[in-house]
């Protein structure tokens, strides 16, 4: 009787998350948001997440409930878990990927580098705070961001006024320093509820217009403190917000040498991916294996370099089948990923994987994979 | 519109292209003789193979039909590629995998080196045969064997009285000489309708009970000339065969540094397993790029070793999910795949890849992680 593993979302996160289950011999579920997700192919049942019933019903018929995403609202994974059901990452752990403002106390609390921050509710307050960061600062709205969304830099007050204008009673917004970063960096790490923990090594992640778009593992020219600094964020967060399954740390490297916590993401993250063809346990499945409580995956790099880039369905003339083949055609070693998702310009409809000895040749390819589909 | 590929027989190999059919973004459908198959997760499908209108139903609703195994009837297939259905391999390559007289053959007029053999109907025909070949011989039934089925090593042709006896009129047996083999080898080759043909390293396959157990990639100690040599007859036969999709040509290297073919078979074959993770592209990916006439991938080994160990249902306590826990949990390098079948002795339940710089580490992981289940 194979453990059935429930998935609360039909993205290309819950899609990525079939192979590996099959190989594994989990039976997996998808609870979709709609009809032709990224991964219907395995979506049981189709319904609103928010709503209590239609999450109940879901999870009546696996052994254990994991995330596409966090969106998933307090009330309903709390009532969950009182039914008995087991979900992981937990309400405890996904009300720091939920609020930004709860994560950051939460943060100081473990004594995890992060930038200045403040939690502020009129523009008296916010004046202040860029007062003493040097006339800016990076507001966030604490809830529902994602991409570059809910993410504004400020260089006064009134440029975050129709925000602080629309916070409810008792909200507030996070306004976070803006920091002198030389380049971005991730961390991953997976934690299964007995505590067993491994680590990845350290990427780098390249964003455009507030989306990631490469990734190159590990993060070149990376010092060993650096690597180690990195990995002990990963699991000091990991442990002291109790986070079950993946945990993605996204980092500023600034340039006096520090790390600071950036965003946290607790499932499979497109910092990740690269894993799938580099690693020797890719993301989606160490997932699994951390969710189902099964042992870890050893995390070891297969090449000496792994390069990741999205692939953005633009305007391109033909099909995005014509497109693909082109692709791997042109390049046989690419490990080319695909959503199952229509074309539209910006929209991420797959990433391609490289894996070579030679840095340079890995960035190569995979950019010039994703750019058929510019 | 994703295409649509059909696979006929829902065994392990169908389960074993789930995955890379999610992420090259085909739609994967399977005919499966029954309920509760290894590719049952897949299955669209139940019903008996050899029925025309049964596999004419499922054809219907496909781009191209493949299959787990080479049991689908002649008549049937002709009448599939009558009706306009794509069908790779098609019946003229699998005749040859389907029956290992009609192989012989052939391969003989490709001037394939391959053993002495013969037709025989009677005792005489047999004897005669064994004369000429110091009294021993291979005695196979043409059709319908696998696993050392259909097999039998004979000293006199009377070893044989029963098959000869059961012969139906214008039937008869192949019998071949018994080959001086040092060790057994494996060609694996990938080839689109087009004519494009890529080759895996030649592997080293070690059976027992006439079943495959372990293979190693590529075949140790293996010389420049062997390797081209298994290469150029693996890429004679998939041209001269027509075979669309992959191909597995197991081979006896002997004592005098001849290589000579033993069986074929035209799908993703046991022998090839190693590649799922020790190749750039593995071989069930490879057969769907083919058989979807997409551009083939790269070959090329991710590491210096490669070793593949079947894992056999044993007598051993504990379910078959706790063996793969204590397995997981000693050896996080190493690859399970499952194939969701209930455990019976000498049963093929999984297998496990080691992919490795030193191949005694990758030898002792692989059998260590088989050993939990003997």
């Amino acid at each position: 009787m194979a453990l059935r593993v429930g998935v609360i979302g039909g993205g290309q996160l819950a899609r990525m998350m079939i192979a590996p289950a099959v190989e594994l011999g989990l039976e997996l579920r998808v609870l979709a948001e709609g009809e032709g997700m990224s991964a219907g192919l395995a979506a049981t049942a189709v319904g609103d997440y928010r709503d209590l019933e239609t999450v109940r019903a879901f999870a009546a018929d696996v052994d254990v409930v994991t995330f596409d995403h966090e969106h998933v609202p307090q009330d309903v994974l709390r009532q969950l878990v009182a039914d008995g059901v087991v979900v992981h990452p937990g309400p405890d752990a996904l009300q720091y990927a939920q609020d930004k403002l709860v994560m950051r106390a939460r943060l100081a609390e473990l004594g995890v580098p992060q930038p200045d921050w403040a939690a502020v509710r009129t523009t008296t307050e916010l004046q202040a705070f860029l007062d003493e960061h040097a006339g800016a600062g990076v507001v966030k709205t604490p809830r529902g961001g994602y991409d570059g969304k809910g993410v504004r830099v400020v260089r006064a007050a009134q440029d975050a006024h129709d925000w602080l204008e629309a916070l409810a009673d008792g909200e507030a917004l996070l306004v976070e320093e803006l920091v002198p970063f030389v380049r971005e960096l991730a961390q991953q790490v997976a934690r299964r509820a007995g505590g067993e923990i491994v680590a990845y090594p350290v990427v780098e992640t390249v964003q455009r217009d507030g989306v990631c778009a490469e990734v190159i593992a590990p993060a070149p020219a990376a010092a060993e403190r650096l690597t180690e600094v990195a990995e002990a964020i990963g699991r000091t967060i990991a442990e002291g917000l109790g986070v079950t399954g993946m945990l993605a740390v996204e980092l500023f490297e600034t340039d006096d040498e520090r790390i600071l916590v950036n965003e946290l993401a607790m499932r499979p993250h497109n910092s990740g991916h690269w894993s799938q063809d580099g690693a020797v346990t890719g993301q989606f499945e160490q997932h699994l294996r951390a969710v189902a409580d099964l042992p870890l995956g050893s995390t070891a790099p297969r090449a000496a370099w792994s390069v990741m880039v999205n692939i953005l369905g633009g305007p391109v003339e033909g099909t995005l089948d014509e497109r693909f083949g082109a692709a791997m055609a042109e390049h046989p070693q690419a490990k080319i990923h695909t959503y199952g998702k229509a074309p539209r310009p910006g929209r991420k409809v797959g990433h391609v994987n490289v894996a070579d000895d030679d840095l340079d040749d890995a960035v190569y390819v995979a950019r010039a994979v994703a750019a058929h589909f510019d």
